[in-house]
């Protein structure tokens, strides 16, 4: 029985994500997708919406499950019981990126692997931080994120617009 | 029951390369190490020698099997029965050919996966073709290569030098 | 009659955007360079004296214009008649950055072609970031920027200066 | 009257060339495919048969035209009365030779301009070695390259072995 | 007598930085530690702090010494009376940051020499920034830093998080 | 008395290798410039020319001597009563090639220091194999090789070709 951790911070879960989740779930037999919950970072959604979001992305999917976790992802990883990190890669710059990090969580805990899988080409432009900027100026993004991740975007852009017009 | 195939050349076997037999032997259920036959390539030792070295560098391992192929990689692990590969990676001039050979092999069979891990920091510095430029200089590579490849490896130099000599 | 667009935010232009402009303007009929204007970014110059700075220092150059923009570049190109972008490109850092941008570009509007010039081996070493944190120190920017930005970044810094003393 | 040169070794064209130069001859109002004849370099296909592979693949396009050249690119281009070169790029790996060739060819005539477009993501995993690769182990590369370059790889492939046999 | 500069922000020292410092402290005859004023970058410690720390490191080496400075480095370095400066390089991405700066400064100065020299293996995947990261979280950060950091931390952290409850 | 090793095969010296051997004769006091003999490489001068040509473009620096060796660089350097390399980097492929260099070379004795430094922006795209390919097809190097070399490659490559002929 093996399980594997997916963390990021997914604001908002992407197809990539989503493609990611769906492999993953075919190669190992527990996928936990872990929301990092960041203090000290501004994100669009909350952690309960990102959670949230997420869980109505992937419901078909019998082994998987969404949770958020705080503190150092080492931590978390030992106490869901495993040993084993997936990410997905698009191009060097991420893998340079995902290295630093898996070589902090093994000077943590040097039980901990993490395993790369390359995005999808279909999926490797998107990101999240890209479907934020498209949305900001109006744009379509109805290629790039799971059905429930638009209309919440729709929602929260208006919401937004509306803070800065009063 | 997950099997994974990890293929190279492995001319010879480094102890980066058993490293990596080793992590994966822990994630996967069953790890076939597979010595690509490649007869335009110029390698030290033949095929068999090879297969042979990584046998007796792996014997206690047991869920851990070595074979040879020659032909499309995609063609091979289809016929053993699954679609894992896994691959070490040192740096991002690792990750950029691994992603070449990875899409590669998913153009020809779209369910094959490619899984990275990266290389143990105590040994990413090790390379097969480092190993013989070092060999080929009379120096000491008995730190980077498993007992069996160090005794492997003087009686070749030993043997070329003679055929150069006469 | 090819048109292209030179996107940027250009705060301020260097002698690197004006290789740029330069050799643009050689290789098609009418260059368009146009000042982005992102509300969330702070700029040292407004968008109004960045579109100055830019007219100022290419106006002798007959098949250049300059404009501003918001939005998406993608409908912005499209509002211009043309699906050609330009820009320069320093080392495999820019690329990396000018590969993501094209892409999404592409993915919201396929018609759009981006075209890379490689910067001036005498200006790649100059970026407008580069200028402000020189200019920061009292240093000497006169090699890095047209004539009419080096007055403009004078009295900018002249300001900001007394703007934190009282 | 824009004329632009695409130099390579096209050995064979694939599909990713193909549609560089389809887009190459919607920018530009004359594209000229020029195959590269280096002595030193062992090819597949002689130039005649690379440049007739081209031609038979192109032969659709009206502006686009096919010829060899022997010694530096920066002489053939000079004596085309043009002095643009366009190229496409997929990764950074790309981009870094590219710059190399691109500085190479300023230093021996500063008058010549390159163009970097990008490779189209339908097409970004695709060179001419990798077709080669595919091809000696008997791979189906029919997504990969033009139909003429499909047949005159299997008749060359059959040849080929029929040398080794003999 | 050549006197080297090594210029950072040091924010804090780290046990890599403590490596190029002894060995830079073998190459050259003076090594001046120089800390960064940067009143636009917000910094754990002060620069008194972090020059403080810094002493407390070293103060077993014979022939360094330590300083804070501000505005240009290059500017600095000549009123050391030395046009040499030595950084740590970890990888290519490292390596992209010093050229620039390297660039820069000579730009400002062309008598101004960088050397790089690589990061020990043990040391390369520490960097101040995860270390404040580490800490943060409450995690273990005595394997990364000198003894004196160390204690620092734990007092700047509590009393930041005082701060917060506050 | 800090005593430098500036190894490479240098075939031929060129304008770059040139002006990071006076720079280095700046900050140490001696550089021993070191051609490495490689049997198994296909050089277009000797070891004994090449030498000669260093000799002959360095001959008005005092503090600079060139030698040839092989075996291992490491063994070589501690021959020489030193633990210092120096080598010139122009970009980050040059760097990820110098990394590896220099981690075998403190595997082998981890007393070795290497220290880079930038390649000077005029010399920076200039490069023994670029020189090479540019005398082949009659192009001129003038601007890249110091005088000694100019005449060797010119009686070098009239040779090459009067063998190709008869």
């Amino acid at each position: 029985m093996k399980k594997v951790i997916y963390p990021g911070s997914f604001d908002p879960i992407t197809n990539g994500h989503l493609n990611i989740i769906k492999r993953a779930a075919q190669i190992f037999d527990e996928v936990v997708v872990a929301v990092g919950n960041n203090p000290d970072k501004n994100t669009l959604f909350s952690d309960k919406e990102r959670v949230e979001l997420i869980k109505k992305s992937v419901f078909d999917i019998k082994n998987v499950s969404v949770t958020e976790y705080s503190g150092l992802t080492a931590n978390f990883i030992k106490s869901q019981g495993t040993n084993l990190i997936i990410r997905g890669t698009r191009d060097s710059r991420d893998f340079v990126f995902e290295k630093e990090i898996a070589n902090l969580n093994s000077l943590l805990d040097n039980q901990i692997e993490t395993l790369l899988i390359f995005a999808n080409k279909d999926y490797e432009l998107i990101s999240s931080s890209m479907v934020k900027e498209i949305i900001r100026f109006d744009g379509d993004v109805s290629k790039f994120v799971p059905k429930p991740v638009l209309s919440a975007l729709k929602v929260k852009v208006k919401h937004e617009k509306n803070k800065k017009i009063y």
